[in-house]
């Protein structure tokens, strides 16, 4: 029978490579705000993990003239489900290369989706092998809890600008095998918003429309911390250390996160996130959310700043 | 020698009367989904209290044609200093009368402030009594918490709106005995807002200026919960339960408390709060915010809601 | 090709049935104590629900002579692997029968595990329909947040003793797919705990050694709740209902779950847990714990208890 | 009318001095793991506080031959109420004498308590003066919060170990105008414990009997922390150090506080907490839990470990 892909045969994002015209000031404020850990340099780029993240990194800098986003790359679930899912996109018209030599992982398949985003799929994974100060106390963490800055324990999900909502949608779901978990539908037909998940998370990918119809923009990455304890901490250290905070802490209707929004040095939007629900009911049938539902504001109705509607990377 | 009101000679801010011109909805609210108890009715008013508030009530909710503060009542550390500061209030040209009668406490002298906020003072205290499901497991606390609606642990303060800040504050701290803690002082000498406080407890009684130059409203009454998670708990829930929440959680600058507002049935302002500082130095100095740091929001950037300068009640 | 069980062919525990000589304690119990919601009753039985759980019920209470378990359900991801895994168990010699007409579920294929404990698989489910103050205030929960008792979200896991629990072990992970994600071994060989997932969740089963050897035991049932705030709430409304509270709250090394344990007043032991950890990477090898680590305690080094290690239900 | 001690004469709790035989190794586990702040060092001695702490230093590490506590410090509420309080103390028989020239602080009187503990009592304080990057975005906080570490926010209260707690807590009430808050008592008329406060915190010195008669001993230091998740993640900080953790996090009984106790390298026991209750009211009387109560253990049962009442400094 011929492969067709379904849902968990991508196991998660992988990682995610921002573009920053200010590597050195990025890089800092990842490591000594955010609280991640550098994994190593290569060319012009940095490489960052969370202390939770099992792989060698989850969060590539790379100095560039502009912001935004490199690429988004995702763990398929075997080497077997990489050749098929790679093959299925190949016959379906999907033009892509293969890089052998990337940091982190072995071959990847890179391609644009619809929308233009740059998306790689892989399977072999280097993993963080900890040392020294680094060993856990506990056998089944990738690494010691670091008490310095905002410490988030691992990359959660990336949310994009799309001038084509729906046509990024059906791809992730068709081509990717995720499943469409929530959505922001106007007037019935218009879809403003998407969101999509490979795991039992209520989303690993979202999709949200682009305010100048212009493609293949990036919104903003999102690391989870495990409690809101810990994000109105987060807001504390951000506020000290001069960052400038968009939105939030509040939550969202939308996957029940609580959220905090703000801008790194380069320019690019990052989220620090906790709670959320967990997806078990195998039929799950997507939330819709209309216009009215969204004039409420967030979940406990704070309104969103038009900043959040408007503002992605690079700039327009 | 003659007696001088000195910090801490008034224990705490003992209750509050709000009046509500839908006095069954107001108490179902209080009783539901704030999660107060009931301690009695008398006339057109029902007693309520916190399952950590160790007096027999501390919010009067008087039916009434329209909304704001009935009066706000402080007890005296000790009989004889309800004497002293009375004789202190007279002596100084207040006009007030005792009332010998009321629910839940001894003689109280009630007087109108620089504002025509009605104040009492009271010594003698009726104590809850728990009996029954109500009888704690730990002989510290006054009952037992009792997991319905928010919940809170006990009152916590009171913020009026005034016509004239600076009479206030310095009736309150000199008539009074409070400390001034933190303040709002715009170019230089327009007082905007003025924290003062009878306790540890960065404010007890918090004044801001009236945006139509009323005199003698009320802004908001807020009661206090144990932790910041039980405050986005309480989020939650209001809106479930259909409250209209004006504002938060978020964090205040001044205080440093989580705050949620919302209005209950009768259109009163309230608040749930935790968090905060306390004040250990003696010799604490007021704090004084002008009018750019205001110009920033709140603690991480939200921007206060206009209504939360506007509204108050009764309104104008 | 021959069909194989394989990961997240079923999608996860679906109901728990557990014995109990005081129906109407334990009924009152799990529902004003523990803050779970009524949704039927048939003959002996009552079932009943937390306000996350999407299905009909999550937990069933059976009037009976006795303590225990009386099955454990587990939800197939679709009607087809249903079919493929029923067929899969009877042509590898488990003995099961259907049942046609069990509240709340179609077919249940009902068997026993290696240690004697009743397993049921089933698919269709009915699920839970809100209706007056229960329909919620957002659109992707199945419910409104109720705030009386502890009010856990969810169902979670459920943990048995065995007499053999390396044959639990691979029954679970080979003819019901689970992954094996944790485990305790002594001495290089004795296998004294094995943790399972049919999620990304750390586990989803847990089978302990039987200190008596005996057959087919309860240890645990678990729901989930949303923060270690929320476990020491849960804490203080145990005490103050006066349930014995076993251990806890604490954090476990296994499974990094913040966990506290009681008895429902029938005599089973049950948990209120939250946190935890997440598995993405699709190669996750199980961990092993020794005995030197078990010796050290919990995560933060309490001893545990020694009822935890004997106590279960049935008594033996 | 002759000076008599009253309550909140003393403002609170200044510094601790504690005695350590590894000072190099205490001084890096108190700002390293514990992320306290140094500032200063004089002879022997390291002087460090809290981020939040107002006045130049709360903690005197000093290099000896063994554990145990200097002297503990209190700061009067006025140099008018120093000089009435060490006349009614030296008029009463306690010989003490003036230190002029101490770290951080004003002429200290420095006198033996019932035990032999040694106390001081002094006004002036030099207070923190944050610069660069520790001055704090927020006006009415002493410095930055500073996210490495545990970070608490302030000192709390000292335990002491007595011989003679019914003397310690008559002096403490009587001579230093302390409020009774808690105590234990066995069997009618044996103390075994007392909590004193003076502020409205419901302890700020705690004296325990000394399970060996020995006089004078340290029972341990607590820095208060804002939510007791951050107690939970100071246990991870505890375990992944390598630090011992004695017992907790629990709550207590007396005065409902969240608990978390360890050992620093020089062997001396701290503990770090958070929650607890305010006292409000002026007329509290001590609460007083008899041995039924103590046989339950803790608020949510955990048995005392057995250290925590044999264990103090210096080791008899």
């Amino acid at each position: 029978m011929t492969y067709q892909p379904s849902f968990q045969d991508i196991a998660h994002l992988g990682h995610v490579e921002l573009f920053t015209p200010k590597i050195a000031e990025s890089v800092a404020f990842f490591k000594n705000v955010v609280g991640l850990h550098e994994s190593g340099r290569r060319g012009d780029s940095v490489f960052l993990r969370a202390w939770g993240d099992y792989a060698l990194h989850t969060l590539q800098l790379t100095s560039s003239k502009t912001s935004g986003m490199g690429h988004m790359a995702f763990r398929a679930k075997s080497a077997a489900i990489l050749t098929e899912m790679t093959g299925y996109l190949t016959r379906n018209g999907v033009q892509g290369k293969w890089l052998d030599h990337e940091f982190g992982h072995g071959p990847a398949f890179r391609f644009a989706g619809p929308d233009g985003h740059a998306i790689e799929l892989y399977y072999e994974t280097e993993r963080f092998v900890p040392t020294g100060d680094q060993v856990p106390g506990f056998r089944n963490q990738p690494q010691r809890y670091s008490p310095h800055g905002i410490a988030p324990r691992r990359l959660d999900h990336i949310n994009l600008l799309a001038k084509d909502v729906k046509a990024c949608r059906e791809f992730f779901r068709d081509a990717l095998g995720m499943r469409v978990t929530e959505q922001i539908v106007y007037d019935g037909d218009q879809e403003m918003g998407a969101w999509l998940s490979t795991t039992l998370k209520s989303y690993d990918v979202a999709f949200t429309k682009d305010h100048y119809d212009a493609r293949g923009r990036f919104h903003h990455l999102t690391y989870f911390i495990d409690s809101r304890e810990d994000v109105l901490r987060a807001a504390d250290i951000l506020v000290e250390s001069g960052a400038f905070i968009e939105t939030g802490p509040h939550k969202h209707n939308i996957g029940q996160t609580f959220f905090l929004y703000f801008y790194e040095p380069g320019g690019n939007r990052c989220e620090i996130a906790s709670g959320g629900y967990l997806i078990f009911d195998p039929d799950w049938k997507p939330v819709i959310w209309n216009k009215e539902d969204r004039a409420k504001g967030q979940a406990w109705g704070l309104q969103t700043v038009s900043t959040f509607h408007t503002y992605g990377t690079p700039p327009v």
